[in-house]
């Protein structure tokens, strides 16, 4: 059993951009040498969130449109009292969808669905650099 | 330390179809011989979701008619236009909900509360054969 | 590689309060002298949950207000059926944000952001005593 931390780099432009990074998480496991295990994926930080779907232009439309709907952009947040910054929604949804995510892999591969891609949502207001850390823990 | 992947196989019938999936889990970790450590639970696929409820009759409809509200199963949705199959609601509830979920063990048993269970949402609009990969880190 | 197994015992008064925990996982850590891996968190029972969030007065009020427009303390659930104790709202708000949440550490540290905190949220209707098992792999 070993345990192996990296991490992906990301810029983002916020407002629920949403960037399929499994490509990025295979690489990483890969330079492991892994071969069964977890991959226990956290995003830093309090207005992103990770979870996972099929990336296509519909399901990633519909999705954001459903974070709009349960905690719209431009509604009243008390966040606001205290930063006056305007993405108190970007907190709400991030702790709500929640910022980490953990996927099993066996064979050097992620065990995901053919339709089933590991995303990050950036729900900030603003364009955000973004640390996602990737920890390996298996053999 | 050692690692141990099994898989847990259903047939539902979707439509938000509840599953107690805890009896399952604890079948798979016995098999295992595992003490201590933590069970990685993992549905394979982008149209169902993990989580722990008190598996009761009342509280699975409660818990359905939340996401009737929140995704309305005949709303409408841009996956739609890839895929014609009806199911976009189903993509969304899962992102919400995500396919993963992490639960301790300890003497060889599960650490979970009295009435709280591990369940299983098959959110698709038709029957499926499913795919729950259970993986138990520990010693 | 090693596992260990704690807790963080809470009183909580119920009603979505929110707890920042950071500082007992934190502790929890230290005690066990590892320096890097993965802590997982669990919440025992199905009235409440666990996420990160900018523990700041407003964006707790924020969240506490979505879970009640999401799933408001007084709307009609068929948990009451069984029970009769009220807390029916509970049981589907902890099945919405769940009670696992995994986060890294490093260097003996967990890996959050600056603004980005560990909280509990009890959802029940009364008091409780809470345990919120910590647990922590790695080397």
């Amino acid at each position: 059993m070993r345990i192996v931390t990296s991490d992906i780099q990301l810029k983002t432009s916020g407002h629920s951009e949403t960037v399929d990074i499994t490509s990025s998480v295979e690489k990483n496991l890969r330079a492991t040498g892994l071969k069964e295990g977890t991959a226990n994926i956290f995003s830093v930080g309090s207005t992103a969130g990770l979870t996972t779907l099929e990336f296509e232009p519909g399901a990633v439309k519909d999705l954001t449109l459903m974070f709009e709907k349960l905690v719209p952009e431009n509604g009243r947040y008390h966040h606001e009292d205290a930063w006056h910054d305007g993405n108190g929604y970007a907190h709400v949804r991030s702790a709500l969808l929640k910022t980490s995510l953990s996927v099993p892999f066996s064979e050097g591969r992620l065990i995901l669905g053919t339709w089933q891609q590991i995303v990050f949502l950036d729900f900030d207001n603003r364009p955000r650099k973004r640390k996602i850390v990737t920890q390996f823990i298996g053999e």
